[in-house]
């Protein structure tokens, strides 16, 4: 898979991906170096051209992008052609927990079509990670043939 | 998510993950320490209790393993909920090119519905990660009911 240059987050085919309900497979890296990686629900803000992942304080991935805030992430396009990919290499610049609860029901009203989160907690405290790519990949659809056969 | 225990590969829950189509998002660490995060084709050695995974000698992934052999992997039921998931922890413990070309073929039997893979190709040299799982993590079926709304 080798991509040929970097997108914009805005850029016509990369938008589709996050419009749609598709996971984002977000990895990071665990206290001992090894790798982690963990489907997220996943949001952009456009005008500032940041990726969004809602979490909660004291989980693996929190805690891992505190300490090396490197991420790469990886969607597939699971409605139309999952051989069609994004690809992103970023950092973690900002971790925010105000509105970090309406942010959980939007994403809940996109993904489970669920006017609120089902998993609300008090003793959760949900935090928005706001990761700024590096560099955005994008493979288009193939093996389109292939798909139509089932 | 908390995973409470470690299950086998060949056990029930977990079979089934790798018995459908779905794509295995293996995470490797790159030379500079950072993670990266790809979509593969996947199968097992249900006898050895190994993960197997297909590519190419100097692909990213294949360079990464050779030289951390840590990797993390995600899959989620795309077919049935894909909120029930699993999570391996484990080690490339071997690289084979013996048989590689048919077990790619295999894999586009599996994943394509195609007779032999479509991407063979002299400039390629097919190469299998064999995976041992240090720990497997399963998470049950969950939102059902707002599935169900779709």
């Amino acid at each position: 898979m080798t991509a040929t240059r970097s997108y914009d987050i805005s850029s016509e085919p990369i938008l589709k991906f996050f419009a749609d309900r598709n996971f984002a497979f977000l990895s990071t890296i665990n206290k001992d170096g090894s790798p982690q990686v963990t489907p997220t629900w996943v949001d952009i803000d456009e005008e500032e051209g940041l990726i969004l992942i809602n979490t909660a304080v004291g989980r693996l991935k929190q805690t891992n992008v505190s300490r090396d805030p490197r991420v790469s992430i990886s969607i597939i396009d699971g409605r139309d052609n999952p051989y069609s990919m994004v690809t992103i290499k970023g950092k973690v610049v900002e971790q925010s927990k105000s509105a970090a609860n309406e942010h959980i029901d939007k994403l809940a009203r996109k993904y489970l079509n669920a006017n609120k989160y089902p998993g609300h907690s008090p003793r959760l405290t949900r935090v928005i990670l706001k990761i700024k790519p590096d560099r955005i990949s994008y493979l288009p659809p193939r093996y389109t043939q292939y798909l139509k056969n089932d």
